[in-house]
């Protein structure tokens, strides 16, 4: 099962795409890596692994109508090429993530009955699960029908990828009560209760394990994973702070670091590596701009898992059926 | 300087309010409880606070407009009628915040040139500082004019409130980049850039101190803040779980007991109070309903402050000289 990645894609490749590569084969994925060839080579070292050389990438600002129309031949859309004709099973990328949609979308096509695929972030939730957030962050302005259409591709998501039976669908809003909600949450949350889901209504939280699945448009989901990283990030700041002052609590912060460790990766996004864009017709993982090298490693395993597991195949017959139910 | 406190409002009324109002006076404040006075009496024991007697309280699942159709004469709105006729300089309640809000506008009336008044909530950002989000939940569907509006208040308060010269104001948005943003932010973004404010453009994040000002509409703000709530709340589960861990992290664990509390209330709305719903003509604030006896105290405290320091005056002042100008 060859996973091919993005070399060029993400603020810290190629370094971090190849060593990233490098460690995935060392826990048994075969990787190819799209990308410039002399800027690759010197992280690669006397590792063996295939290079399949371009000259262009997408820029990490780009606007992802001009990467559609002008870098074609990027390492981007040419890894995505890869998985189209088959030679790989899966891609990764750390590139601009809007281009990755568009490229996604353009070169592997979508599944039916999906108008619109979006990416998915896994999240750990307090009763010891995963949660996943869809969409966070390719579709900024959405239709009630593409949320509805979010629902299915999350419950077939977790069917499939995390053999949960019946999901639990949740609508992400300003509060659990019935009179909360604007415009477009009011009327998804009306559509879904129609629908063969067990959607258990609108949620507030992405991490209190109430839902499997919480919907929300790109914007608000963005916005939310966004939001999520600074509160990590301040969380971790302030508690810096705390440490130093006094003897008995750098002896404390001793004590800890493993711990303090230990915490710091379950809140990371490195450790899950990256987020699945459902709804294409091909494995695409779409990581963290600031992606470092573990981040990749845990993309490509995450690719080759879904890969091994048939997980697009599953998922097409799950949403075949939903369709006809 | 006397201030109304709704005494039913919020999950824990009376007996949070009631002890809140107590903490308060302890610290100079002089309050006037408005409910039902044989439910807050036995709270209240040998401690003289004075109280304005009302049989009804808003509901905290209620939706406002029901509210406001049938209970004018309850505490909530009481309340704000002391501060409408003067008798007391401010008003704070944990209940039923869309029929604050509600209430708030009907009760106090705006003032010139807000058509929609906001919840404000503080942050303190990771630079030392205190961020303010604007609308933090008031109006789920907003209109571009009606962000621009909150710039300008959140401007003035910043000015008035906080002494800080030319606030930078910051629009929430899925990402720094001119290419992102959805509808509503996109033409923000363009009307701010024309403003005479010191506008810094897209934000991403309330807690890294870029921006003394964050806007957004009332959803999105919402939701930002109710996901902040949910990782603080993770955050301690995980540190939890990683503390029992052997005895060595025990005995971290204790060594760190005051640090981490610190960092806890650090964290916490409760030690902040509540949120100032700016654009009325009275100075009220708007607690969490899930506000304890400390949120209380510190929002009596919160409006004690504000209305000693003539907040009201000084920002209809600004806006005035905003709307010359």
């Amino acid at each position: 099962m060859r996973i091919a990645l993005d070399g060029m894609g993400g603020d810290l490749a190629p370094e971090a795409t190849v060593k990233g590569a490098v460690l995935a084969k060392r826990e048994g994925a075969e990787v190819v890596i799209v990308g410039n060839k002399e800027r690759i080579l010197p992280f690669l070292g006397a590792e063996e692994i295939e290079i399949l050389h371009t000259e262009e990438a997408v820029g990490m600002d780009e606007a992802p109508s001009y990467a559609l129309r002008r870098k074609r031949g990027s390492s981007m859309n040419r890894a995505l090429e890869l998985v189209k004709m088959g030679y790989a099973k899966g891609c990764v990328t750390a590139g601009n993530s809007g281009a990755a949609l568009a490229f996604g979308i353009f070169t592997l096509g979508r599944i039916e009955p999906i108008d619109r695929p979006a990416i998915t972030t896994l999240h750990p939730n307090r009763r010891g699960g995963v949660t996943i957030l869809i969409d966070a962050g390719g579709n900024v302005d959405c239709r009630p029908m593409h949320l509805v259409q979010f629902a299915l591709m999350g419950d077939a998501f977790m069917r499939c990828a995390y053999k949960k039976d019946n999901p639990r669908i949740g609508l992400l809003n300003n509060g659990e009560e019935e009179t909360k909600g604007n415009e477009l949450t009011s009327k998804v949350h009306g559509l879904l209760k129609e629908m063969p889901l067990n959607y258990v209504g609108f949620v507030e939280d992405i991490y209190d394990g109430k839902a499997d699945v919480v919907l929300s448009d790109g914007f608000v989901g963005n916005v939310a994973l966004k939001i999520s990283e600074g509160i990590v990030e301040t969380f971790f700041c302030f508690l810096k702070e705390a440490l130093e002052k006094g003897l008995r609590r750098k002896i404390g912060a001793l004590l800890l670091r493993d711990a303090l460790g230990e915490l710091r990766r379950k809140m990371d996004f490195e450790e899950i590596g990256g987020a699945p864009l459902l709804g294409v017709d091909g494995i695409l993982i779409i990581c963290h701009g600031r992606s470092g090298e573990r981040a990749i490693k845990n993309a490509i395993l995450m690719a080759k898992r879904y890969a091994e597991e048939g997980l697009l195949e599953a998922m097409k017959e799950a949403l075949r059926e939903s369709k006809e139910a």
